[in-house]
């Protein structure tokens, strides 16, 4: 068992006793000699199991003192229990969706919504800039290429070196530029699967592939997915036992909307399962870069043997949201998905992808990469606090790994559509938990982006929706 | 009747005599004074009717002499005789467009297949670039922008005011920006179907249209269609008393491959058709702007009344390939695109599309526009004269009124694939008749790209392809 394993291992089975609460809020930590010698591990071991929790947001230095569990907003620590759901009214939903739409493009409008950063603060935009003005200038003629599939083999080869940070091994060759993640994960679906299958998600997942799936005539499978390590394997397990499923849908390594990544072990469990049982996982590992402590954890394609994982992410959260450049690695679906690409939108724009691949080749990326992830464990990590002073008690909160979001359970008798529309009336844009599920499973749920400037405006906007939550909670319950 | 009725009419009639042969090649047709004499029409009108008919090609002016009907190369008169067509197979075209796609990235293969202008000449990429470095010098923060659909505002009004000129009357909240025209056609098509649904399409038609139809799970109904006058109006309207189609795809202005433009008064019964039969008209307008002849022709969208045709158009024909920038107008299906371009792949680039609508709004597109028009007026002239001079005895093209697509019925010994094989071998690519319908019916058809500089190595290119042809039409007919 090597360094890296060891540490990381202490550190789970210290966030566990701290979900469990036998460590409980304010509780010290016992020092890091004391620690060291209970387990019979270094001290150099320790100290990064206790870094790693601390950039987890679940403990704090204490200067002079030692490390204490902090926050005082209880984790969420089990999936949502099964209800008698329902299933979503489609049309109001898509009413929803088309206001939440309009409203985040509003000034007037305070979006709490919204995951993707919004400021020059969070990107290096003026020496992107440079970049795609330098690039013009040299080649004017890039503006009149037709770009074809796959794209940018600059790009391609900074993609595919990057990926090993992230413990896989692509080839240039393998990888199709697409605009966004969200079109690699419509290629990726549309490659697998014909209208009337089957399709696993986890359950809550992202909000858009809910009308992605509807859209193409696939029926949707929720697997139960725990809010601190993803999908469960032994319930997927089952199911692959019984039942087709034309693919699975999962983010294994930071989620949305849960902030979460599941074990190391359980991906290559994964890995293996979808491999065994021939079934196409689509990951989506959009966030995995953001991971807040380093080294980052292996994607699960870092774990594929035969092909079945199709792996996607892009640069619009990380670097250049306005260029949506996405990829994805499709294994043994490569010639479907860069063939789907072409009679779907062609190709990206060789000029938006070139300027991607010299950012990568030497922009500094890596720099920048570093200074986003202290800073959205900062955020994260200040909303939380702002969640644990004016949201109504038994507020629940998910303890994010990597990202900007945050997912809250607020108590059952708050109805969150309901609040959606209380926020709106004051200019406050969220979404509501519905979405993220086709039942009505997490009605009391919320998702938080931290990704904006928590200015005044931000923080008093999260302050005004605590106490309409508030009063929404003492409300008696709907029938 | 107005003037423009009036010369449009008789230059059709006059067209008519040219395709019966009433006025064969060679043929002086009755001076401007004494064709005015005997219709009773104004010298300006007949003088009109004739500049269209030298810009359609079919016509030239002589010195000091008169008009007289050119090209040696027998034109398209009547929709291909239906035969026992055959399904194609899926695999060999897939593998085949895939070698294609490679061969065109090549730089030592000539391409003349790809139905795109390469090269700074065609577009006025300087200024495009210009516009691009300036507006990032001003707003850097655009690439740290998260463009949200419907796009641009700046671009959608101008797209609208540019609609005028085609007879639409849009309004820029009903326009949704796409990447280019192919994603609006899969946007458009995902909109109005489900897999299973039948769908009428042209025959021949847009190559990269049936894969997109067979991913979707759609059933083709290939509907006849006039090398001249498109649709075959009166076999869609029985087609439309008997059976259930989900929409149907057409380009009725400029089609691609076979150059020509419906009647206006076929537009208008079209029109009226999909709305009394409530039939979603997915109406490819990639090449209206195109038109060799100004005033412009109107689109079928012109006459639409409820909402029913669904008009396409992108700029990456005329201004910016790279840019990827299209655009879909869905009538009464607008929010449903709007909201599958959300879950598909968000949203276009602003900074791109804020370029192009820059230029639309002062860079001088119209001026671009005439130059273009005449530019592959007269190219697609010369590839006409290639052909005739080189190309088998038998062969027949279309006379294109727009666009940059050339459209050959080789004798019918050739086929098509073995022409692309023994071309592909001397790097040349073309696209083989059969891509253009789901069966056989075009298995000696060609289609042949006239946007590239014409110089020696691509005339010698067209040299040696008819030489090719040549041999393969003396060879026995295949089995």
């Amino acid at each position: 068992m090597n360094a890296t394993v060891r540490y990381r291992l202490l550190a789970d089975q210290l966030a566990e006793a701290i979900d469990r609460g036998s460590l409980p809020t304010g509780a010290r930590l016992p020092s890091v000699r004391a620690c060291a010698a209970q387990h019979t591990l270094s001290l150099n071991t320790v100290t990064a199991a206790y870094r790693l929790l601390e950039d987890r947001g679940l403990i704090e230095a204490r200067p002079q003192s030692g490390y204490y569990v902090r926050s005082s907003l209880p984790p969420l620590q089990r999936p949502l229990r099964e209800r008698p759901a329902g299933v979503r009214k489609a049309g109001e939903i898509d009413d929803l969706m088309a206001v939440v739409l309009q409203c985040q493009q509003r000034a007037d409008h305070v979006d709490l919504a919204l995951a993707c950063p919004r400021g020059e603060a969070f990107y290096p935009g003026a020496k992107l800039a440079k970049l795609t003005a330098s690039l013009l200038r040299r080649q004017p003629q890039l503006v009149a290429r037709y770009a074809l599939p796959p794209g940018s083999q600059r790009l391609r080869e900074q993609i595919a070196r990057r990926a090993a940070l992230l413990g896989m091994t692509l080839a240039a060759d393998d990888i199709l530029l697409t605009h966004g993640a969200m079109e690699a994960l419509q290629l990726a679906l549309r490659a697998v699967t014909h209208a009337g299958d089957t399709v696993g998600v986890e359950s809550p997942s992202y909000f858009n592939l809910y009308p992605l799936l509807a859209s193409l005539g696939l029926r949707v499978l929720e697997i139960p997915t725990h809010p601190q390590h993803g999908l469960a394997l032994d319930a997927l397990e089952l199911l692959l036992e019984e039942k087709r499923l034309a693919a699975i849908v999962a983010m294994p390594t930071v989620h949305n909307p849960l902030g979460c990544s599941m074990p190391v072990a359980a991906k290559q469990r994964l890995a293996d399962l979808v491999n065994r049982h021939r079934v196409p996982l689509i990951e989506d590992a959009l966030y995995a870069e953001l991971q807040f402590a380093e080294p980052l954890q292996p994607t699960v394609k870092a774990f594929d043997r035969d092909g079945w994982v199709m792996t996607c992410a892009s640069y619009t959260k990380t670097l250049a949201p306005d260029y949506r450049i996405g990829w994805l690695e499709a294994g043994r679906f490569r010639d479907a998905v860069r063939q789907l690409k072409f009679s779907s939108s062609v190709a990206e724009s060789v000029l938006l992808a070139e300027t991607v691949g010299l950012f990568l080749e030497n922009g500094g990326y890596d720099h920048h990469m570093r200074a986003l992830r202290r800073r959205y464990a900062a955020q994260v990590d200040a909303v939380r606090g702002l969640v644990a002073r004016h949201f109504p008690a038994g507020t629940r909160a998910t303890q994010p790994v990597g990202g900007f979001l945050l997912w809250l359970e607020l108590p059952e008798t708050v109805d969150s559509l309901a609040l959606f529309h209380a926020a709106l009336a004051e200019r406050i844009v969220i979404i509501p938990g519905q979405l993220y599920s086709n039942g009505a499973r997490f009605r009391h749920c919320l998702r938080l982006s931290c990704c904006q400037e928590l200015d005044e405006r931000v923080t008093g906007a999260l302050r005004r929706l605590g106490e309409l939550a508030t009063a929404l909670a003492g409300a008696p319950p709907a029938a």
